[in-house]
């Protein structure tokens, strides 16, 4: 028997997809695989909410984390200033991950379990020329929702140059989220998290402005494999449905990708979050009101993929919930790591209404913490 | 029906390869996955002949390319010089890479179908310092099989403080290569080649001395993702049973490659060179003397695990091939890419000789050509 996992990424797959990902071996350039690949990034487009601008699309091998190297490596200059918004552990690894390809770094740290004030990046944004601001939707160690929106609206308002470049790790696919209407430039995911499918894929979007400055030859790309020069007409090729070549894709994540891409699209984006908020606010509800537990995150600014809570002996109830065949995830932060457990509630574990994920991991938690 | 895949890479996955990849969601830190890659990181020592001294491997997610950027962002500082041995595009794009880094790369470029002369690396070496060296055990552009110890032992003699690094792609599985033997500094290759596993996987052992200046803090690290001061102390803990995190492992592939690994090692190294060599010579044989058709690579430096032939209408072969189910590729090469076909014989097609694959490519090119 195999353990339901409730960590927020890898989440449960469907079974089908699942099943598409035990496919065999097919050529990276047929045209069976390019098809594939090819309603991929098609449907990357609608879940980003990319479908109305010319944007373009990424699905490459790699983690995360390999969207950080991307940004920074492709879309700012070394020593161009990035103004890094931090609510927590991921947003300042962003921050490390822009140093080291040359970024001057500005960070505003929020509270933990707050976000950063809209007038303090107001403010921030008029002291420098900033390149690039970093918007980690929702910071996986902390549960914590950044309003990307009112942020968005605040860089256009005052540095309409800056690049947006928004984290969506732990939020695309379960949070509201309009790459064109909000006007991001830059916005990145895992394949393991909200969207469903297995981890090793990295997902992401641009914008046509942003890509304009990626290509530009005087835009010193400092990355080889992470190179936008040379995935840009890779990706132009597969989605036109041509074979084409820089690096090897990972077949069978793709074709499991592309199942679990179809079926959040079987329904509008918009029930998909509004279903994700529900089961959310109800494991949130009962957590604090009724177990009396303390959340990580401000209720305002609470992420809907995931719940961390303050337990007094965060090991006992991760163990309880093992022994009993739930695996949830221990705190993640320079301050308050040790405190707290973080359960995930993303895809099929959130939505499907005949699994009882939740109210399973919800009565685990409660025999654990008496 | 699924073709039969006879690419050099991805090749067919056996049975139970195929079996591990359709397995369900685990935490990435579960102790069920740290054996998993425990084991993983262990036989991947066994498979680089590197289990007698005590240098590091890597899985990581990402393609084979990736593992070009490490070695180009943490072996060697900017503007130290590396020799670029070139038999094909891919030691040529691996060049790229390399100055996309900053390195100062010389190349010694083999006639097509040829080996760069010793002598002349030998000289070479002598006339410049160079902090690595790189050679592509097989480009798989060219079916052309470097002598990496041979190699090996000129580096060690004229220039010992050079790093070897030996782009393993198409030939780690399937050729001789001895990582500790032959005194090497860096390995990497790809989880779809003769490993058997899907694409997907950069797989990568560093030696102890290259690992040292990895782990220099004066060395600059020009890769976040890339990182082996990041990723080391991972791998380590991993091996050693614990849990450990940077970025998110792709789970899945990692359990196929375990199984693929444990497949490679139920018999020794040795005997699975061997076969592969056996096989290829038939083909090799079969299609030169039979067929008349000529080499890509000389006869005498000839890869095991592919065979490129020139032949007058690659594409009406390729089609016909397709047309009957199996899958055969193309030419890449600067100067002869649209005059030849390349077939690939690696894993279970070449050493399971249940499987007709291999005399089946050969009927289908036989037909094809006349």
């Amino acid at each position: 028997m195999v353990d339901t996992l409730l960590i927020p990424g890898p989440i449960v797959m469907s079974a089908n997809v699942q099943k598409a990902l035990g496919s065999p071996s097919v050529a990276h350039t047929s045209p069976e695989f390019v098809a594939v690949i090819s309603r991929v990034l098609q449907n990357t487009r609608k879940v980003f909410k990319a479908d109305s601008k010319k944007g373009q699309p990424y699905v490459l091998a790699g983690s995360g984390t390999f969207g950080w190297d991307i940004a920074a490596s492709n879309l700012i200059h070394p020593s161009e200033k990035a103004l890094v918004l931090s609510t927590g552990f991921f947003c300042d690894s962003f921050a490390e991950c822009l140093k080291l390809y040359g970024a001057d770094v500005d960070k505003l740290d929020a509270p933990v379990g707050g976000v950063v004030d809209s007038a303090e990046i107001e403010s921030q944004l008029r002291k420098h020329n900033y390149r690039m601001i970093t918007i980690t939707q929702v910071d996986t160690s902390t549960a914590v929702l950044m309003d990307v929106k009112r942020i968005a609206d605040v860089v256009h308002r005052v540095s309409p140059e800056t690049l947006i470049v928004v984290d969506g790790v732990c939020s695309i696919g379960c949070e509201e989220f309009e790459f064109d209407k909000w006007g991001i430039d830059y916005a990145l995911t895992a394949s393991q998290k909200a969207l469903g499918a297995p981890p090793g894929l990295s997902v992401s979007m641009i914008s046509q402005r942003a890509l304009e400055f990626a290509l530009n030859p005087e835009t010193p790309t400092r990355s080889f494999f992470g190179s936008l020069k040379r995935w840009t007409p890779v990706m132009q090729g597969y989605e036109s449905g041509k074979g084409a070549y820089f690096a090897t894709p990972a077949v069978q994540l793709v074709n499991s990708l592309d199942v679990a891409l179809e079926e959040i699209l079987q329904d509008t984006l918009e029930k998909r979050w509004e279903q994700h908020k529900k089961t959310s606010d109800w494991l949130k509800s009962k957590l604090t009101d009724e177990l009396n537990l303390k959340s990580v995150s401000e209720p305002q600014v609470s992420a809907n993929g995931l719940t961390a809570v303050y337990v007094d002996e965060p090991p006992k109830v991760t163990s309880y919930l093992k022994q009993n065949g739930v695996v949830i995830a221990g705190g993640i932060h320079r301050e308050i790591g040790p405190k707290y457990i973080r359960v995930g509630h993303m895809g099929v574990s959130a939505i499907d209404s005949k699994l009882d994920h939740i109210p399973r991991v919800y009565d685990l938690i409660k025999q654990a913490v008496h």
